[in-house]
C-alpha cells in the first residue's frame, strides 16, 4: 500500500487545467453542432458482445476490452478449451459484454432498437470515451473521447454541404487554419473501374499520396511492385499528375473517367458539395478535392472528409464520409447515413501548440477572500455571498493560516482577485480588493467589488 | 442479425429528450460547484483493480466489473483452480483491470498520485459515469452517473458551510423544495459510548428512524430484540424522544451527553454549521439536525448530510460528509476531506414528476427551413446562415419531400417556428415565418426573422 498508486497504461488522468482545456473544446463543438439542429444522445458504455464483434475486422475484435461475466463466470465453459487455451473462444464464454470501440456502430445498434420513436431524418451527436487494447504509444490512448455527428435517413447532399460548413465554424472558432479535403468512394470506385483493378485502389491512393515526397518515378515504381501493369500505370498518369483548382480537376477527371457512370456520379456529388460551399455559404477555410484520401472504414459509400491543420505538423484532425447501409448489419437495410468525427485530443494539442486557449477558459476561481479568522470571516460570508449570486467564482480560506500561504494559494490556483477584510475594512463596512496582475490595493464597498471584478 | 439488438440490461440509451434534461441537471451543479472555487478533474473509466479491491467491503469486490486481461490472458492461471471453480482468485489472475465503482476512491488515489502537482486544500468536482454489477432493479442500474464535490487538506467546517450552501442553491434553482438533513458521527460515538454499547450504534439508529412508522413501544421492543439491555433502552429515551427546534435539540444532547468528550465535540460541529448557516448565509430550504442519520459508509467521520425533497416520497437525492482519511488507504494518512454527492437519477424522476424543467431545456432546434427543391434552398442557405450567426439554432430540411412530411418533422421535433421561401417570397426577398405554436404567419426579411425569433 506505500507503493504509488497508479493508473492502467494508456489512460489518463485529466487534472483542473487540462479539464477546462478539454471542456473548452468540447463545448465548443457541442454549440456548433446544436446550432445546426443536432441533438445530443448517449449510449452505454457496454455493449453486447454480439453488437461490436465482427463489425472493426478481425484486428478490431482483438483489440476490444471485453468485461468478465458477474457471478459463476466459469459455468459452461470447458476444461479442453482451457487447456489448450483456445482464448478466443473461451474469451466468448466468459464475457458477454466489452467497452464501445467506437460511436459508430453503437449508432446504428440505436437507430435500429428505437426506430419507432425516431423521426427521420435523424440528426444526432454523441461525444463520449471510447475504449480500445491498443498498444499505448505517444499520442494513442486506450481510453479517448470521440465527438461525432450524423445524419441518418436522408440521401441528400445538404447534409454533406451543412457537415462541412459546421467543420468550418468549429475551427474558425478555435482559431486553427485548416484544409478541408473532399473525396468520393464513387470516384474511386470510377479509377478503379477504369484500369480494371479494384482491389487494388486502397494501394493505388497510397503511392499516389506520396507523390511530393517520393517524386512521379517513385510513385510509379510502387505502382508497378504493386502489381499493376505498364498499361494500367500508364492511364494512372494523369490522375498522379492532377493539379489545378477544383475546377480545373473536377474537369481533368470528367475526362479521365469519360466511360464510368459511378465516377461521373461521384464528380457529380464532389462538384454539387464544392459549389454550394462556394457560392452558397461564407466559408472561412479551403476546401480541397483530394483523390489520395481513401480513409480506411470501408463502410463509406460516397463522399469523404478529412481535415488537415495547416500551422501545425499533426495527422487527420476531423474526419468522416457518407455510409449507404450501417444499420443494415443490424437488420435494417436502406438508411444512408452521412456523419463527421472531431478528433478531440489532436484538437487539443493543436491549440496548445499554437497557444490558441482564450485566457478566460484557464481562469478557475476568480476571487478568493482571505482569512483572519472567526469574526472576519463572519463579515465575509455575507460578502462572497452577493459576489455568487453576481455570478462570480468566489472562495473563501477555509482555514485562518498565515497570510503568505493564503496569497501561495491565490497564485498557485491563478486567482485574478484577493479580498482581504481586517478590523479597519470591517470598522467601514468595506475590503480590501486586491488585483493579483497588477497589485493594485483598492479599498471599496461590497457593491463596488462585483462591478470592479466584472469589469 | 435479424433480432432487434438491444443492450445489456441494467444500462440505458439516453434519446435528445432525456439528454436535454439531463444535461440541464448536470449544468446546473456544474455551474454552481464552478461558483464555489471548485474545479473539475477527470479519472479513466479502468482502475487497476489493486485500487478498487478491498475498498467497498467484500460485497462490494463482488459488484466490481473486471475487465478481462487482453492477449493471452490464460497465462499464469493453474487448471487446478479453474477444475476447482475457484472463481475468485481466477478472476484475479484473468483480469487485472476494473470499472470504477464510484468516484471517491479515484479521487482519493489522483490526490495521492498526483501529490506534487496539487495545491492543498484542494477543491474538485467530478462528473463520470460508475458502473456496478448490481441486480437490476427499479431505479437501480448498472451504469449510473455520479456528482461528486470534495474538499481535501482542510480541516476547516467553513467547507461543511459551504458545501450546504451549494446544495441549497443547487436545489433552490432546481425549484425542489428539499430538507437538508445534518448529524454527526461523533454525536453517535458519543451515544454509543454513553450507553456502552459501541457496537450497536446502527442497529440503534435504524430502530429509532422508524419511530414515526411504528410508535415508540415497537421501537423499544426492536431495541431490545436488538440485544439491548433494559438499562440501555432507558437510557436512550430521550435520544428517541428527541424534538423541537435544531437549538432545542442540541441543548437536550448537551445534557444527555455531558460525560461524553466526542459528544460534545461532535455537537460543538453541528451547532457551529447551523448557526453559520442561518446567521450569516441566506438559506432558502429549512436544516434539520436528525440524529438516526447514519449513512452507510463507514469511513465518516464527523457531519454527515443528506437530503430529502419535500414533495416527492423518493429516497435521499444527496448526500455527502467528512472523511478523515481517506487517503490513508493509498499511503497518504493526515489528510482530511469532505464532500458531497448529488443523485442524478433521482434528480432527474423528482423534476420529470414535479414538471419542474424550464420550456427552454427541451427545445433544441428552434428554426426550420422547408425545402422546396434547389432554387429555394440555394435561397435559404445564406438566411439560414445569419440566423445561425445570430445563435439561433436552424435546420434547413435535407429532402425535397412533400411539405406536410416536413410540417411533421417540425411538430415531432417541437420545433416552434417555420420558415418557408416559394416563388413569391424569393421574388420579394423575404420569407414567411410560421409560429408553430399560434399558427401566425407573417412575411419578413431576413433581418427580421432573427429579431422575430429572438423576442
Amino acid at each position: 500500500m506505500a507503493q504509488k498508486p497508479s493508473i492502467p497504461k494508456g489512460t489518463r488522468d485529466f487534472g483542473p487545467q487540462e479539464m477546462a482545456c478539454r471542456n473548452y473544446i468540447f463545448n465548443t463543438i457541442r454549440q456548433v453542432y446544436a446550432l445546426y439542429g443536432f441533438q445530443q444522445i448517449e449510449t452505454p458504455a457496454m455493449e453486447n458482445l454480439g453488437t461490436l464483434m465482427g463489425k472493426y475486422g478481425e484486428e478490431g475484435d482483438k483489440l476490444l476490452f471485453k468485461i468478465l461475466n458477474s457471478g459463476d463466470f466459469l459455468r459452461g465453459t470447458c476444461s479442453e478449451e482451457i487447456e489448450k487455451g483456445a482464448t478466443g473462444h473461451l474469451a466468448a464464454q466468459l464475457c458477454e459484454k466489452g467497452l464501445r470501440y467506437d460511436l459508430t456502430v453503437p449508432f446504428a445498434r440505436y437507430v435500429v432498437q428505437h426506430r419507432e420513436e425516431l423521426t427521420l431524418p435523424f440528426r444526432r451527436y454523441q461525444i463520449q470515451p471510447v475504449w480500445r487494447a491498443d498498444r499505448p504509444q505517444k499520442g494513442r490512448y486506450r481510453e479517448f473521447y470521440q465527438c461525432d455527428a450524423d445524419v441518418v435517413g436522408s440521401d441528400s447532399l445538404l447534409n454533406e454541404v451543412e457537415l462541412m460548413q459546421i467543420v468550418d465554424t468549429v475551427f474558425q472558432r478555435f482559431g486553427i487554419r485548416v484544409c478541408i479535403k473532399i473525396n468520393n468512394r464513387k470516384i474511386l470506385s470510377g479509377i478503379a473501374e477504369m484500369i480494371g483493378a479494384a482491389d487494388k485502389i486502397v494501394d493505388i491512393t497510397v503511392a499516389i499520396d506520396k507523390l511530393d515526397k517520393i517524386g512521379l518515378e517513385n510513385v510509379n515504381a510502387e505502382l508497378l511492385e504493386n502489381g499493376l501493369s505498364e498499361a494500367q500505370v500508364e492511364k494512372l498518369q494523369p490522375i498522379i499528375n492532377l493539379c489545378g483548382t477544383n475546377a480545373e480537376k473536377i474537369a481533368t477527371m470528367r475526362q479521365v473517367l469519360k466511360d464510368s457512370e459511378v465516377g461521373q456520379k461521384g464528380l457529380d456529388e464532389v462538384e454539387y458539395v464544392l459549389n454550394m460551399l462556394n457560392v452558397q455559404c461564407s466559408m472561412f477555410n479551403e476546401m480541397e478535392l483530394d483523390l489520395t484520401l481513401a480513409r480506411g472504414l470501408n463502410y463509406y459509400t460516397g463522399c469523404i472528409f478529412e481535415v488537415k491543420a495547416l500551422d501545425v505538423q499533426i495527422g487527420s484532425i476531423t474526419g468522416g464520409g457518407r455510409y449507404d447501409n450501417l444499420t443494415g448489419i443490424f437488420g435494417m437495410p436502406g438508411i444512408s447515413g452521412v456523419g463527421i468525427s472531431f478528433g478531440a485530443d489532436r484538437i487539443y494539442d493543436v491549440l496548445n501548440q499554437l497557444n490558441l486557449y482564450p485566457e478566460e477558459v484557464t481562469t478557475a476561481t476568480q476571487l478568493l477572500f482571505i482569512n483572519f479568522g472567526e469574526t472576519e470571516t463572519n463579515y465575509c460570508l455575507p460578502i462572497a455571498d452577493k459576489a455568487r449570486q453576481a455570478g462570480i467564482r468566489t472562495e473563501i480560506y477555509p482555514d485562518s493560516v498565515k497570510m503568505k500561504k493564503q496569497m501561495q494559494y491565490a497564485n498557485a490556483k491563478n486567482i485574478p482577485f484577493v479580498a482581504i477584510a481586517g478590523e479597519t475594512e470591517i470598522a467601514e463596512g468595506k475590503v480590501m480588493l486586491k488585483n493579483m496582475l497588477s497589485g493594485d490595493q483598492k479599498l471599496v464597498t461590497p457593491e463596488e467589488l462585483v462591478s470592479e471584478i466584472q469589469k
